[in-house]
């Protein structure tokens, strides 16, 4: 910056009030040199830091490393900056640099400590979580909730259940049905701590995320409520992290249940009947909300803990990748041609809308399945085949874990795997015709309408930015021996080829018709069924 | 104005463009003369229309007939004019009006023979409608569910059930889970006909206002969808209106009982179970939607009318009366001490928050209840002896009907209440307790977490300008012998006079405690239930 730059504008910032910051752009010669190689060359004399000193900035307001960092990152540090010093508005932050991922994890130690030792002896409380739990913890503590702080209080849960968004992150739902004698306002908000963390909107969130607890818990925790009991959570004796500032409400199983499902199992049919629902009725009657951190990780030592990539963590990869548009692919299932086709012409089409880059995020769910389901081993095993492959292009996918447990709830649930994706900055979302096929255990029907997934979704409130891309239905097209889109004109030449069919197959050793899978892919698949 | 500010007028409108309109406030002269008796005092000399010319303007853009209407109509017709010329936006409207209404109704004989005229013979669709359905057509055409355009449509139906808000007013639901080859934006909305009516942002709708047809007419109309059918509404030989631009979409009552109310109930206790659900699962498995024109008020002739007031008419008779604020109390029981308490308590505090005439809307519904609730008839007679007997006071209070009937749906319809009540002007709704009161079937339960009305009024989104006033609850206090509001610390006072407790006493021709409801109105009410 020359001396009549630095005059310009220390008038501006005497006579006119603007912020000044000084932001030091720390690059190494040799980069410098690389990137503008005359300067080296002795063409310009005196040039700063080659024959004339260079005199680094005592203390900048912000420092970004150049050559070190990627310029996806400078920039990020420098929105960030601007930020903090309340220069850019939150709006326009959100707009720039997506959903801020919201992370529930303490790794400090010490920190740890104090978190633990708070917990008075009398006040002690150990919950012994399920595996289930453990996966909604991951969940909350990678932040693909964002911006929960934990497991939802009685207001998210009621706002999640009757609108499928989350309003506020306040503390308490203080209203009873009563009003205080003079108190005409009653405004319970103003009672309320209110949770530091920006929110800058209403945000879609459909699926309840709740720690159920049983009768005794609940009545030993709530007799012990006026002294801001921390409950422990434990999972096979170990201490996962800690719950604290909590809150106890009656979990109305049933009332639940027909809201998240828009269906109903009665008690003689839950075994035979939805599986998502069977785990809601043998839960606990109490809902236990509360601040969550987490003292570690969640891993598995399954083989497949590389896969799963923190929202954070996959935020990197695409800058890294210095991607520019991030489409995202849910599935529970084997992928067969037609997802494949799906996929590539996909990102042709956000080529051709003149994305330089687009990164296919092909995101199995890791979490619970129901026993029927293709376990995820072997679903990552036939991923990587058809990547191998190549059908999917390896260069432009990034394959890794979504820890969510599975409800089957349908269009409802369509919407939280969306949600939950708007974490990692995926910019367009593939939604499917059913995306949660199950049938009605009395009837035999499809439970939910097979369109409902996309429609729903389709008008889904508070998903900001993010796009819907719905399912082109693909099936196998007999006379040109591929899987295809599915073209009406010529229904004759098509052939739906259901997952009961792959299953028999499978099981007799027999192959599906060619080019409906890679076949090094139909080999894990194949194998799989043969030796259940 | 005088010559000098015509001056500095047209300087503005000629150098800065500003339009410029003509308001006439044509006044009469005694009016003058009534605000300004110095005029006729002859202390001026060549006053304008005492002893010089008046010259009304000859092309004014607006007239307000000051004297005539009201200063408040006045003031809406300005704002309604400068909303017209964009110069108030439609936001700013929106704050200083309130939500528009929407009114279905075609009044003109010739407007109504051309929408018959154009229906065919051969689409010349008739349903018998029951009158159920007439009381939602009321609802609709008077305006309670601006800015519904009719019975509603897919998307606004999945809407209702799914996030209890309509986000639109489109036309069609047309994404069917398909994408057509090349059209990745997926764009629906383009393709649709927009409404025109404006809706300046999303509006809480809970309950679904559709019209079930079964399985015969939907064939029947579906076959001719595409010549564009209208369907004529016949309710006991007479045509009530048309539906036109329709559509037809599966009605999936189980679905929509479990989403709507959060229950369900199975087929073989629909005769014991809830009365709401078992209304729906007798209806027929298709929704016809479309825009309505409904030609006539629809009038009962049971001797009710008078109190049926549109909501248009409320909003005038409230701005007669120069109200400045309107409370609105919903009710479907006869009126005890302990509402009358709540209700001129609430008053007394709007006026210490300043409002200088806050008036009551005494609002019982009057459409479809079940059949052990009192009837209507007997409820209005109730109402108006509580009224002249004096404990809420006539002066400051509209007793008039909502002509929606009930659903029993607990919190879900606690809104739709609330909501129905905005068009009419409404600026504060009290809530109570358990305001659809219902038990389960089989367990005997109430049905619906008692605080759950108020709580999840009290978040609950798209209710603009709307304040919730939670109900306190008011019990009889045997030490003061009168209604009082509970009171925690001495609860051994007092005593909660149930339902159940009431229809014994009537029966048994005995009386409450005194202080509980005035004498002339409990003998209606001992009346009724003597003579069932």
């Amino acid at each position: 910056m020359n001396f009549q730059t630095y005059i310009v504008l220390g008038g501006l910032i005497i006579y006119d009030n603007i912020p000044f910051f000084e932001i030091y752009i720390n690059t190494s010669l040799e980069i410098c040199e690389a990137r503008d190689p005359k300067t080296r060359a002795g063409e310009i004399k005196e040039f700063t830091g080659v024959d004339s000193a260079y005199e680094p900035p005592l203390e900048p307001d912000l420092i970004l490393n150049s050559g070190e960092e990627t310029e996806i990152e400078s920039i990020q540090k420098v929105f960030n900056f601007l930020y903090e010093k309340k220069i850019l508005p939150e709006e326009a932050m959100y707009q720039l640099c997506g959903q801020p991922i919201r992370q529930l994890f303490e790794f400090n130690k010490e920190e740890q400590n104090k978190l633990i030792e708070e917990i008075g002896n009398n006040l002690n409380f150990k919950i012994e979580i399920s595996e289930i739990d453990l996966q909604w913890i991951q969940v909350l503590a990678e932040g693909w909730a964002s911006p929960l702080a934990g497991f939802m209080r009685e207001r998210q849960y009621l706002q999640c259940l009757h609108f499928g968004q989350i309003f506020d992150l306040k503390k308490k739902c203080q209203i009873n049905g009563e009003r205080k004698e003079g108190d005409l306002n009653c405004d319970e908000e103003e009672n309320d701590g209110e949770d530091q963390f920006p929110m800058l909107g209403p945000i879609n969130q459909t699926i309840p995320i709740v720690l159920p607890i049983f009768d005794n818990q609940a009545n030993l925790i709530k007799s012990k409520l006026s002294s801001k009991p921390k409950i422990q959570l434990i999972f096979k004796n170990k201490l996962i992290g800690i719950l604290k500032d909590i809150e106890i409400f009656p979990h109305r199983k049933k009332e639940r249940i027909h809201r998240q499902f828009g269906h109903f199992v009665e008690e003689k049919e839950i075994e035979n009947g939805h599986p998502g629902i069977k785990l809601i009725m043998e839960s606990g009657d109490w809902l236990v909300g509360g601040d969550l951190k987490v003292f570690e990780r969640i891993i598995y030592n399954d083989g497949l803990d590389e896969y799963r990539k923190t929202p954070s963590e996959l935020k990197q990869i695409f800058e890294e990748k210095q991607c520019d548009c991030v489409f995202a692919f849910q599935l529970r299932n084997p992928i067969h041609n037609g997802h494949a086709l799906l996929m590539s012409k996909t990102r042709e089409e956000l080529l051709l809308k003149g994305y330089k880059n687009p990164m296919l995020l092909l995101h199995p769910l890791g979490g619970w399945t129901k026993d029927d389901d293709v376990p995820l081993n072997i679903r990552i095993k036939q991923h990587l085949a058809v990547l191998e492959n190549g059908i999917i292009n390896k260069e432009w996918t990034i394959l890794s874990i979504f820890p969510s447990p599975m409800c089957y709830a349908g269009p409802t649930e369509v919407q939280w795997h969306a949600r939950a994706r708007l974490t990692c900055g995926v910019d367009a979302y593939i939604v499917g015709r059913d995306p949660a096929g199950i049938a009605d255990n009395l009837t035999g029907d499809s439970l939910y309408e097979p369109s409902h997934g996309a429609k729903v979704l389709s008008m889904a409130p508070a998903l900001p930015g993010l796009e819907i891309i719905p399912f082109q239905v693909a099936a196998y097209d007999k006379k040109a021996g591929c899987m295809a889109f599915f073209d009406e004109k010529r229904s004759e030449d098509f052939q739906f080829i259901s997952g009961t069919m792959i299953r028999k197959l499978a099981k007799e050793g027999k192959n599906p018709p060619k080019g409906f899978m890679p076949e090094n892919a139909w080999k894990i698949i194949a194998s799989y069924y043969q030796n259940l």
